[in-house]
């Protein structure tokens, strides 16, 4: 009934260039810290039914088929006509890829050529700061290449992104912190770091997160469960976020708050008190699967239709852009249909939401063409 | 299939007595701190979508009409008759009206006349406390008058409110504050404020929370979201809330939780396990708009039936009344006739549910009749 | 559609031996501080509702009967014949019973023998601890026979179970708290406590968690507010429940998080991230009825489908336990059918799941034949 648009899919990253057996498969489908239930695979979840629902079709296979006969297929295919065939069916057009992390994955040029898309780099503040620690001499050089960094960085990327720094909620301080304070914890951080590490001090993260917000650029934070490593219990805390949301009001710096679940709705909330907070809406999906068309009504209660963007928040496998693009698609046809339906919106209303949440407000918050 | 018997709203406000345009009226539809996103306007939420749907027809236009159409009719009627109109639509026949707002709005006989209803007046803690300190010479006198004036407030309202008093969660303290505490804090308040000025300090806050308590009348507390700058990190806290409601137990004055959302299950479950207090399942729904039968199911999973109340939390627009009113009928009457249906419930306990939570526990909370 | 399994009652209690009138029968109903509203009574909830939808047909009597016909019936067919009907019509096939409540309850062999079904104990730690404390003389022999005692039991009991040791979250520290703090604790609780009394110190509570973790049987911990007398504002705080997890991982030892509602979708969370965490689906569907299925559905967003647990945490009546599984087995069927007809589901999965959730997971963590 509603005429999905294509979708800008504005938090994902590249997909692993190397083959993949069952088991490394398995390992890239859900996050873990360890092994599943006895007699049980990772394929036993949400996101693993909805991999099989959605993915062997498009490699010419039965849906729901078993694992090893997908594994089978997508080897006899190849890793890159898989990544090509799975992404170019997934309905994103444009791809906004957090190149921060670590593993043999594709860059943003071949992620577009892959899905014939359009892709831009996102810039992790956490990667930016070990690289220019790594290059730095003393605290001094790195706190002004640091903030150089920042400033360069923000000429060519559509937005920052921070995962460590809202991990540890004392990060989101409601204000900067101060100059000392700042050189003590690089000082500290410079003398015990070994090449490679990221930052970990909250004063250092906070740093990093301020000064993303005086570039201008939209600052994505990493909230609620979806973060690897985080708990409710920091980060995701409500009280933190809040501080941090009112500090950066009127300072002309846009924040999206991504995965949120299972506080969504308290981001949604955000999103529909503050104009400079924009919420995520997809990368929640594809980790709950047959429930998604759920997960998203309920981002769409408080949150002001101009403010809902998507993601699918995959990393590694094209299969989780398929996940996240497809279940997202099909759950907001439903949800905007069923309004319809019961006469709550008119089409001509639903039609023009489902735009504006499945591109037009990632276009206009990004300045995407 | 459920006869859905006319509302007491528990807690609204009056409407505004002066013409509106598009910008004016807009800025009542939505509580927000800035301008909605570029492109989009404040009639973009659930809010706005419910408020074109449901309200154009009850002034002779077409459901889902362009808000400026709406405007113009709404202008051609007259604000009155608007009101009017809009207000005997509603379903609603009992107001409870916090008139401690500011702005121009109806009072208590107004809304009844223009709504052909009955109406009585919710006194707000922090305005009377406002008044007598506007009027009293010294602490003393103060501290004494303001105690006189719940007193004697007791004797004609049918509730208090305090909405300051939840925001900052230390005013829920699970005991009264001390006369010296008291004392020392009226003081400091007395000397720095300037007339019109409201309490803001914790220990004041309580010390009003606290004499109401002892008056008997019921007493309304504003948690979850939908308190104006408050935050769920702050007097939404369950545990502010928890301390502060086992405290009064047994006291003989019931305690209403209004909004809730998105922690309306705690809410609930509160109104579950102590016999004093009563949760609020309508104010969220005005906001949540298509949504509004989810919101209202979540809580009545765990709130008993005879502890459930509506409101519409309106304020300012006749709109809000009807929304909040209809959306709630609406959903209401789907619920419990999806229930009986699948057989969960029998028809005749559903409409004697139905009766409950639209008037007959409200009617039973505040004396009404 | 799909052929439900019997199940594995993970978490329950004995029912009453004493015949009950209305109120008596009522005061069992739901777990609350004091009387229901005025005019009503606790059979207005969704317990109340649920108990008469699916007892009465079981007693020979129509659903949705009168509470005092339904009662009379009861009478009728006295105590023990109303249970043995009632369980054996539940589908419940295997019973884990805490048997750690005060009250004239069936023990283990006896709910077995009137259930026509297999039983197991559980160890309530708090309880254990009680009667080592009545028959220790000094604090060294106290905590050497708890030591010894909980060792003991490990070697026949099913499970182990906390329920004040998580009331208060401080008693889930990170790390085991250290002998001096723990004799001190003992040195205090034996000297002021009279026989029968459980302890209530957090240092005495964790150190008996930390020595459960150390037995290797699964350890059941009370969340979410389920727990009498527990807020969710404490034990049920994520964030002292993330800590327990996080250290305990790896030590070989599964938790069982009981309840978890309305923090389940966390819980189940912590069942996807953590190999030795897993979740409990049943207990809140006893007390949200109509609403079990959405409820269901909400631990099938994250949880692993091999880390899912059936309980009716039904206690003193039969009913309860009837309820409980009767909305576990309605809700899973209706829930996983819907997937399948939607085809976000195979037939043969959604089969495979039920099984797994039913009965399959418990058997392989309590080590069922």
């Amino acid at each position: 009934m509603i005429d999905m648009p294509s979708l800008v899919d504005q938090y994902c990253h590249g997909v692993l260039r190397t083959e993949l057996g069952l088991g490394t498969f398995e390992a890239q489908l859900v996050r873990t810290e360890g092994p599943p239930a006895p007699g049980t695979t990772l394929f036993d979840t949400q996101t693993g039914f909805a991999v099989r629902r959605w993915c062997p079709p498009l490699l010419g296979l039965e849906p729901h088929c078993p694992p090893a006969r997908y594994l089978a297929r997508r080897r006899e295919l190849g890793v890159a006509e898989t990544a090509r065939r799975l992404l170019r069916a997934s309905g994103i057009t444009t791809y906004l890829i957090d190149t921060g992390l670590p593993g043999d994955l594709t860059g943003t040029a071949e992620l577009a050529t892959a899905g014939a898309a359009e892709a831009h780099e996102i810039v992790r503040l956490e990667q930016l700061a070990q690289q220019v620690a790594d290059t730095s001499g003393t605290v001094e050089c790195f706190l002004a290449n640091l903030a150089e960094s920042v400033h360069g960085a923000a000429a060519h990327t559509v937005a920052f992104t921070s995962v460590a720094g809202v991990r540890d909620g004392t990060a989101l301080a409601p204000e900067p912190p101060g100059p000392g304070e700042v050189r003590g914890a690089a000082a500290r951080w410079l003398a015990a770091r070994r090449v490679g590490d990221g930052p970990s001090d909250p004063v250092l993260l906070g740093h990093l997160l301020w000064i993303a917000v005086a570039s201008g650029r939209p600052l994505q934070l990493h909230v609620g469960l979806g973060t690897p490593g985080g708990s409710r219990a920091q980060g995701a805390d409500p009280g933190f976020l809040d501080g941090f949301v009112r500090a950066t009001a009127g300072l002309g710096t846009d924040l999206v708050l991504l995965h949120g679940y299972p506080d969504h709705r308290h981001a949604a909330h955000l999103a529909g008190v503050h104009p400079h907070v924009y919420v995520d809406s997809g990368a929640a999906l594809a980790r709950t699967g047959a429930r998604a068309a759920t997960v998203l009504e309920e981002v769409l209660e408080l949150a002001p239709f101009g403010k809902i963007l998507f993601s699918s928040g995959a990393q590694g496998l094209p299969e989780l852009h398929v996940v996240g693009a497809r279940l997202f698609r099909e759950a907001l046809g439903r949800v905007l249909g069923a309004w319809v339906t019961e006469g709550a919106w008119s089409p001509k209303d639903a039609q023009r939401v489902a735009g504006m949440i499945a591109s037009g407000n990632a276009g206009r918050v990004y300045g995407l063409d």
